[in-house]
């Protein structure tokens, strides 16, 4: 069920902080349950950055010649013998974390909490800035002929957005605050409308960020170099605050003008990771208000949904791709988003073009 | 429909910090939707006292003379025209906050948000310290007789408890953490019980109070001053950390503590309210591990489960009631409750004894 | 805080059955929490159909001169001395239960539920088939520029599917399956749409209906004169079956195909009336596959998401008001909508033109 | 790391209906991330007597030598080499369900609807009435010494009654009733003990199991050949019917009598199989008064919770181990089962005394 694999394939390793050399490594063999993937196509994520930079993410330390990239999508190359869903030459988006299927909280639906997951690019599992990657089947979805590989791609950091919308239990017709216009925010900012929101309120300093915001579908954007996001969501909202706010930049002070902006009996969702532990935020508010506060982390179940909601063409999210670079340019692809991150919204590389 | 209802009535009047007269006052007139309660049992409850000690709480200021005392039980001494499941005579718990029914927050099922609230002792509105309220039918509970005045009074603070309980979705089964003991978080415990938790982790920081939580139900008691209570927990539950955490006491440390207690995808209820606004908390921790966080604000819809329970004999909840007093002796009982609050727990006001 | 209005006004009185005249009847007075308004458009509704043609529905009779019509929107012409949000000229939509707020449905946010419930129409309240109307402010709405009359008293059928959608907690993503395109039937299509379902399959026997719905949004139209609704549905969802069902049509064997098309692990919602009590459904399948069932009264908290939903533009339901009559030739909209049910789509009376 | 594991052992095969014979078959070798078990303690369940009777369940036929039971508790004789939490000699319960845990409905949480399910006893898959079986680590619990394997064999029925409550989300203090005391009617009392019902109304007409429902904790036993159980309900709930009510004999009556029972917005769990597909139930009722009804098969999530709920000594459940016997004598075990379900409740097989 193979079809023209080669034994080996190009891959861009990284070695030590901010170096990236493209070797030529073995094509991954497959288990009876995995498929192989060509990888199409790849978005650097502000992971991906972190670790470029620093060599680490909290207890995760790249500590060996170390593959990047984890937003992927691609072509089916090789089935295992007991695969059932897929066959050679189906195109597919690729959930990163391959879970336990075992532990409890596999057994209660929230596997992004399994502590067994094997995720790419988060060491010591190599990612996706390659020709070929394997996959367990299960974490594999067929997209249809209407999504490209970098829309496909882009399912990763969706799955993020609407995982916070289910864990703040976004409805119909909310007024949701997003602060942050990064890639995440960006499509968040999709996921809120999917999940019907009707006012969809940017936050950002850049204004490439917030005109993107607009061009998904927010309907206010708060350039907080010009306006206090506090008193911006107030006007909006004639005081009463948002029904639901998302942190998704990892800045104390916009966790903090979030939740400030969350009206009484509203729902706060912390998805950017903060560099500090300690921040400080308003408890008594919280109590008096009863304010509900979801920590989010990855996703689950999302990646169905993701593809059915890109497919329909709620947003032209084709545009969030800012920047094109082929495998053999990774290290310039990763300098470009590191340094310009005013200019560039989502970089991409091709492994195989 | 009326019974002996004398002109007038004694009260404790608040005039100005620590200062408390009795004084003869009218009785109530009642509505057609109301009932005279003949008060016989009074709880004093932590923010009666911060009135008394500082005339204020937040931005509720008593700059009246002010009857305090909101936590009561009383028999019914008449009936308004309309009143449709009472009679005079009938032993009742007050639920001390009535609301207006037709804001969107009462709309919704969460009247305790409402802001059009009428909440005894809450300025302006005069509390239970003195022989008669009236009450809008519909916020009075027929108890059976195997409940004393003073375990109805009891039922509000269990039922914020209870509405704890509810907020974090307890589980039976579950293992919670509680932290301040007291008499909120003590009839917290009896709460936990009833909703069926199987470890029951309390912490304080006097002898007195941690007994007392065995007996309402805990099953382990660590007292700070002895032990870390994080270290205790993680010993405890060997290294997963609990279910849920509750904090009642409105300590810093003790919310930084129960948060780090929750085990990944666990949930931490705020429950006490700080003195302070900003309170730093460990952010990275509650994304990574999908903390839910619930602010609790009152209660609402616990009035019928707390009788019931109480009523079962889930807990003697009577051992709580450590000091007695007349209503002539408000004052004594407001400096006890004040300056020996290691040696109380809840101090009990009788104005018809 | 008045302004002209009349002392007496007209109203289509219903003297028996398909008996209406025309008769001069005092303008309502209202009370401090309510409002009088100045009837603009009242759509017909299948319940009306019903009391003008039997006389009564379950155990409400119309034993007394009788006033039909609950699907209203109109003007504020006069507020009480305690209105709060309103003022002479308000455009408003009127959601047609006053409810007591105090019951324990009310206080736990299932208004619907309330047994004490005053509803339009609903022996022995009058309707809104005449001038004027008084109702309580809290069940009052304003309505945007952007919202016609007649749009506006479609919010109340609209209300009946967001109802639906939202007991059967319906996910942006899903596929849903209508049974029965009546008004109600199709403004669900229009809630399916704006909680944002993905594929919406709807059934009917009326190419009328079948081509209202797809005008609404239905992404599939069975006619059920020419298709197996089940088999249909099976090929439409490659024999998964739909996530969620709504029958609205009351029809027993529509009901049974709604519950055969759900996948496992879905969920049905019962909105329909059916004639009959006891209609015979798959209980093994229902066990097997852990179906949920939800039946469906009327509706709560859903008249302002219903006001935004159709404010935004979501789908043109000024479409399905098919036929237009003055309040005098009540007695002939009723008859028409009566008699020509494969004709019509929505009948609206219009009391002030 | 095993340890005195024989090559063969003795298993009760079925070879057609009613006819059991005790063979020698070889003892299972585990995969690595498997564990042997030495079996302890097996119970006989309905659907055993359906297959020793009948040959079949639905659409799972008995057609070649076939071992039944899966209720069962026993030692871990052996443990593979990737197995991380059990050691020889470790007592554990066997959950019966091997689920994929790569499927829609596994990675959602809802595994007891895995289309994958291989389930102990259910054909092609052998069950529990032998000395060894081997079970996948993650569906193998540990039970404390306070358990004997009988208790933990009950887990298995317990289970189903657990998720029952958690399906119908049973709130403490609630009133439930429970229609038919067979083994799973019996164990689902103290489940809803263990979520804190405070009156647990049963149903059955055999005394037998009447009386041992109160044992296990019910307040209220109604005799159906004695009283009409709808109005028994009527009469104890004071009109309004119950929280919550679960079906779990399989009887169309009384299917029908439990959802009559429900209070207005409360809660129907079918749990029974019936043995006809097309059951007449009051529609309206259910749309009139939004009831909720919910399919419950099997169980998920509970083995923790069973176990430690039986741990805490909630209920003396060995009482309800009316008949044991030796896996010689599994024979006559079933046929005791099979004709004596009036004088039976749990008849239990041992297969290594």
């Amino acid at each position: 069920m193979t079809n023209h694999i080669p034994e080996t394939m190009k891959a861009a390793v990284m070695h030590g902080t901010r170096n990236i050399s493209i070797e030529t490594l073995p094509v991954p063999q497959i288990e009876e349950n995995e498929v192989l993937i060509k990888v199409m196509a790849v978005g650097i994520c502000g992971s991906d950055l972190h670790y470029y930079e620093t060599g680490r993410i909290g207890k995760y330390v790249v500590d060996k010649p170390f593959i990047l990239g984890h937003e992927c999508a691609g072509e089916i190359a090789a089935v295992g013998s007991k695969v059932r869903h897929f066959k050679v030459g189906d195109r597919v988006a690729v959930e990163p974390g391959v879970t336990c299927g075992h532990c409890e909280a596999c057994k209660e639906g929230r596997y992004n909490l399994c502590p067994h997951v094997q995720f790419l690019a988060t060491p010591p599992v190599d990612g996706a800035f390659c020709q070929y990657i394997k996959m367990r089947e299960d974490f594999v979805f067929a997209i249809p002929d209407a999504l490209s590989y970098e829309e496909a791609s882009l399912v990763e950091p969706f799955s993020v957005g609407i995982h916070a919308a289910t864990r703040t239990k976004l409805q119909p017709g909310s007024t949701v605050a997003i602060m942050g216009m990064g890639p995440v925010g960006l499509m968040a900012v999709v996921a809120a409308r999917a999940f019907g929101a009707s006012n969809i309120i940017v936050t950002d300093l850049e204004p490439l960020r917030l005109e993107a915001a607009k061009e998904m579908g927010a309907t206010y954007a708060i350039n907080i170099r010009e306006q206090d996001p506090y008193e911006a969501i107030q006007d909006i909202t004639n005081g009463k605050g948002v029904d639901v706010a998302w942190e998704t930049a990892g800045n104390p002070a916009a966790l903090q003008s979030a939740l400030a902006s969350v009206r009484r009996g509203g729902k706060l969702a912390i998805v950017g990771l903060p560099a500090q532990n300690e921040i400080p935020l308003n408890v008594p508010f919280i109590a008096d208000n009863e304010i509900d506060i979801y920590g989010v982390f990855r996703y689950a179940n999302t990646y169905p949904k993701g593809i059915k909601f890109l497919a329909s063409g709620i947003a032209d999210v084709k545009k969030l791709v800012t920047d094109q670079y082929a495998l053999e340019d990774t290290y310039q692809a990763m300098e470009r988003a590191l340094n310009f991150k005013n200019e560039c919204l989502k970089v991409m590389v091709y492994p195989n073009n």
